[in-house]
Formats: C-alpha cells, structure tokens, sequence
C-alpha cells in the first residue's frame, strides 16, 4: 500500500532527501525539509553542502510566499546561531510559517533546543519527536563529533566464517562477493576518512579512493605509520586531489617525514612513543575537523582501536567460507581478556544479507 | 543495509519526491528530478502544482550554475512543447546539463520522444528506462488521460469476506478497520473525482471529503443520479467549496434541477434514457478535465461501470469477517456471466495487510 498521508508521510520525505545527502554535508549533519499547505506539497529542500543553504532556506525559496501560513517538516531542530548562513528559525518566522514539525532536536550545544524556543516565542506552532529516533540515527556521525570535537569511527571488515582477512599467503582478492563491496565504497562516501594501518598500506598499495558505477566523493586518506615506512611511490600517492594524512611519533625519521610530505602528505605527530598514541590522534584528527572515519584495518588497528575503546560502530561482512590456516591473518588482533564476562559486547546488532555475503552491524557497548 | 551509490540510488530520490506528490498535480503527471556533479546531490525539485514550475526548474534553480556539466535524474521525459511553462529540455540545454537519466517517456503524443531527441540533437548524454516501470506505474492515471482524455477509474469497494458491504439492514459502520479507511482517505486526496450512485448518497448522506490527520485535496463530487434524487439539502452541499457534478438524463425534471445547480452543483445530462449513459459519461467527465476517480460504488453502480468495461483498477479491502444475510447488499451487482471463462479477470493481483484487513489490488484484463 502507498503510504497514508499523516505527518509521518511528509517527515519521511524529508527523512528520504536528506540520508541521500548523506557523506556531501563535511562535518555538518544531513537535513531534510517539505513544506506543506492545504493538502499540497509547496517546497523542498536538504541540506546539500557545508557553507550553502540549509533544508529550510531551499525549501522555502521553493514556496516563496505560499510559506505564509504552512506546516513545515524538518528533521533536525532549526539553527538559532548566525553560522555560515543567517539561523533558519528566522527564516522560518520571517515567512510566517505556522507549525513546524521537527524530528529531533539538535545536539549541536549552540542550538540545543534554542531553535525550538526561538519559533514559539515567535507564536509558531512547533511539534517535536516524530521519527525523531530514525532522524537522530540518520546523523550518528555527526551527533559525535559535535558534542566531542573527535571523529565517529566505523569499523568495517570482510572476513571468512573463520575470521580471516586473508588466506596463510596474504591474498585477499576477494573475501566479500560485488554486492559487499559496493557497499564498502558507498560507505567511503558517506565517511570523511579511511583510516588503515601501514602494513595494508604495504601489503595491499591501495589507493583508497571511492570507486562506484558513479562519481563518488572520496574520504581523506589516514595512514597510522610509526615508523614511517610508507613509500613515497606509493600508489595513494597517484590521486593527490584527495587528502593523505599520515599519523605518526615525534622520533620518526625526519627525512622521510619530509620525502613524504613533498608528496603532498599531512604528517601529525600522535605522542612520542613507540607507537601512534592512537587517543591522542583521534582528538588531532577531530582538530583537522575530520568528523568520521571509516576503520578499514587491518587486524592489529582494528584490535588496538577497540582495545581503547574508540570505535563506535563495527559492520562486519561475513562471508559464508572457510579459509583456514592458523596464522592466516585474522580480523581482530589484541591481546584480549581473560574472561568470557569482559568481551566487548555489541549492542543494537542487526544481520542483513547482501549478496551472498552478510552484513552485521553493532555498535561496541559503553560507546 | 543503506543503498548502494548508483544512477537508482538518485532516480529512487526522485520517484520518492514525485509519489508524495501525488494528487496534486491535477492532470499533470507527478514528475522528480534530482540533479548530481561529482558525487553530490546540488538540486532537488519536483513538480508540485498544474502550471507552476516543472520538477526540472525548481531543481536547476537550486543548482544554479552549478548546474553546468551535472546529470540530471528525471523521472519523466522532459517535456519538449511550449505549455504553461516553457519547455524543460531547452532548460537543460541552457543550464548545460551534461547527461539527463529518465526513467520513463513521455506518454503525452505532444512530447513522445521528442524531448529526449532534443536534448540528444543539443549534444546532452541521454539514458531511458532506469526504473522505468515503476515511473510508469506511478503515473498510471495520468497516461491513461493524457492519450483517450477520459478519467482513469480506481473502483475501491470494502467488503465482508461474503462479499457484502453492509448488513441485511443496511448498517455499514464498518465493514473494514481505521488502517484501511485512512488509506481510502488517501486515495481520495490521489484522485480527482469521486463518484457514487445516488442510492450511496440518499443511504448514507456522506459529504464524500478527505479526512485526514492533516489537511488534503478533496476531490470532486460526482453523483450518478438518473432521476434526481439528490436532495438540494444533502451533506454534500454543505461544502460548497468542493465542486459536485450530477450526472443525468435528459428527461431529469427542469425544477429538480434547478433546485441542486441553485446549490452549486454542475448538473450533465449523459443521454436521453432511463439511467445515466456511463461510458457518455466518461466522455463528459474527461471534457471537464477530470483525470481520474475514485469510484466508490455502491453495488449496482459498481456492476454497471464494470460490465461496460469502464475500470481500470480495483483495490478491494476484504475484512476478515462474515456478516451472512442473502439479500443483504452486496460490492458488485450485475447480471453476470453464463460461463466461468467469461468472468472478469483481474492481472496484476497483489494483497497486502492493512491492520486487521486485507486489500486486493489488481487490473480488470483488456483495460
């Protein structure tokens, strides 16, 4: 059946344009607008690019002066702050809305319920919370990074039902069929970064770039490399359009900090350790205002990043193999815990199939 | 899992923005248009209302210059004739739009092509038929208008899993559940007209709106009423601003008729018999450019458009509930079939649950 025409079916329009937006909005969160009269849509909007137009300034230019006297439908609380652009609720107030219907409101702590506030003392009628859980979830990412300035990291892997990455040789073309993988870029797309240790780095020369049927935007390149032991030739080098930031420590070789930065590398400094003090780096990456990373490993980044509990949600493609081989790198390498009581725990677990693969997605507790 | 990135995952985007849209676009189809450069949504439009801006502008709108060397995703054939806009190809063409996806073409024999040749002639990457049945589907009112200019007719009955829509006494409140009204509610507010037989509106005095939790489009009253009937103090004309067509016969009594035009109702005389000329009707009703209607029985009416052929669809909600009684009435009344192999068929049979009830939705065969 079509849907049935309530509030729920304009909210979940504007729910639709603004998760397509998803991965174009940088550190701003992905917003959808409708605005609705007398039983007819009259304008449309999502927030399409940090610095331009928000959902609702779209949308009502859209309407023009039909606004006066609308019910607009928002999926995040309008801004109250002169940002990049004027706060919307005056945008709102100035056409003369009438209601306002917001999904959630915004955890930003220069909005945080000013906005609602804002448009009722103005007389608006303002309505919070339908969908609001779907809206929220829609910008998980971006809810982290504004209330602690460091970066959401999805950690994802394609390992065999035996939980390798690769066979006992080191090959791993492939793990995961076409469907999973496709899905992998998608998520390139939707992250700011990529994140992976130098040893994929070596193993692999990956580019790291975001390949799909479509022009795609591609995330900032993240090698964690102590040692400094990427080559300058690598092949992430041949794309220099998209950033490549290298975390490593103060006693790195400063020649070959050098010798990579004339290619164009960010190289940051994370503590003066043997290794990258990866706590540290996260809140300097949240500086360079990366505000997500999609964790691409291997096995020993992935390991340390959970150990230190900075991983916010884990998508695991599984794929229905056996690989065997004992020392076959697995996808999870840490010293691990003594008791079966102190796994880390995933909650919220859905499992989707796609493909032939499968797809679990969790989220570590405490995070 | 979210959607892969591909040319479908913009083209959904754009039949998601059209399907809401539904309605209220008169007897214009409902049309998205989602325009994408180097992996980033930068407009989004649909078209909202007959005469006002095509999906097409309000996107290139929001795009701005930007717009230059995008891909556009439309939903229809961009139109190619000067109507009241000005044509949407020779907009693509000066925005300098690099390629254009449409779903589907045309059905209008105004634009038939001729829109995807132009925009071809003028240099720009045409691709036709991404999701292309669903595009057609969605508009499958307005391409039965557009090329016979008569309404498409949605027969929409309620019934007992007897087959009967009221009880032997007449009570009818109600045969199916609050789900399945509300989504006959919606229906109305998706169809330009609603047609009932007089008996329908003497049993029940029904103000045949759009009931909704929100504001929707009421469609046109229409009564099939031989013999005039109605009376002039019905609940129909107690909204005066929802038009009411009464459809007759030529022998209709003159001061009857009087008495309801003197109530606002546009009064037709299809034929010069006993009962209302259902298939002049049509004829009639499409001069006055009614694109669509719900046909919403009752028994009699509902037998008779369907023995002459007349329906297009039928969405038959089935409560789970037997209510007994022979002569009690039932949701299709008409002389029948002597053979079983000349029953009316329905193609394209799907059931869903809506609540506690069911709804069958299919396609009289021939239509």
């Amino acid at each position: 059946m079509e849907a049935i025409i309530n509030d729920g079916y304009y909210m979940q329009l504007a729910i639709d344009m603004a998760k397509k937006a998803s991965g174009q909005t940088d550190i701003n969160p992905v917003v959808g607008c409708v605005i609705v009269k007398e039983g007819r849509i009259i304008g449309l909007g999502a927030h399409l690019k940090r610095g331009e137009g928000h959902a609702e300034v779209h949308a009502l230019r859209m309407a023009g002066e039909e606004a006066e006297g609308s019910t607009a439908y928002v999926t995040l609380e309008p801004c109250s702050h002169h940002g990049k652009t004027p706060p919307c609720c005056e945008r709102l107030i100035d056409a003369k809305v009438a209601r306002v219907v917001v999904a959630c409101t915004d955890p930003n702590p220069m909005v945080a319920g000013r906005g609602i506030s804002r448009l009722r003392e103005a007389g608006i009628e303002v309505d919070v919370g339908l969908l609001g859980d779907v809206s929220l979830q829609m910008n998980e990412k971006f809810n982290k990074f504004i209330t602690t300035r460091q970066p959401y990291i999805t950690l994802k892997t394609a390992m065999t039902l035996d939980g390798k990455i690769a066979a006992k040789t080191g090959d791993s073309r492939y793990v995961s069929g076409p469907a999973a993988r496709e899905h992998v870029h998608t998520l390139r797309h939707q992250h700011m970064g990529i994140m992976v240790g130098v040893q994929t780095a070596l193993a692999d020369d990956p580019e790291l770039t975001t390949r799909l049927s479509v022009p795609a935007l591609h995330p900032t390149r993240i090698i964690v490399d102590s040692k400094l032991r990427l080559s300058p030739e690598a092949r992430l080098f041949h794309n220099r359009e998209v950033p490549i930031i290298i975390l490593t420590v103060e006693g790195a070789d400063p020649n070959k900090r050098a010798a990579l930065e004339a290619q164009g590398a960010k190289v940051i400094t994370c503590g003066n350790g043997e290794q990258v003090d990866l706590t540290l780096a996260m809140k300097q990456l949240g500086e360079e205002e990366i505000g997500s990373i999609l964790l691409e490993g291997g096995g020993k980044l992935n390991g340390a990043m959970l150990e230190l509990g900075l991983v916010d949600k884990i998508m695991l493609f599984i794929a229905p193999k056996l690989i065997g081989g004992d020392n076959a790198p697995g996808a999870f390498s840490f010293g691990g815990f003594g008791k079966m009581a102190d796994a880390i725990q995933l909650t919220g677990v859905t499992m989707e199939q796609v493909g032939d693969d499968f797809c679990l997605t969790g989220y570590p507790a405490g995070r």
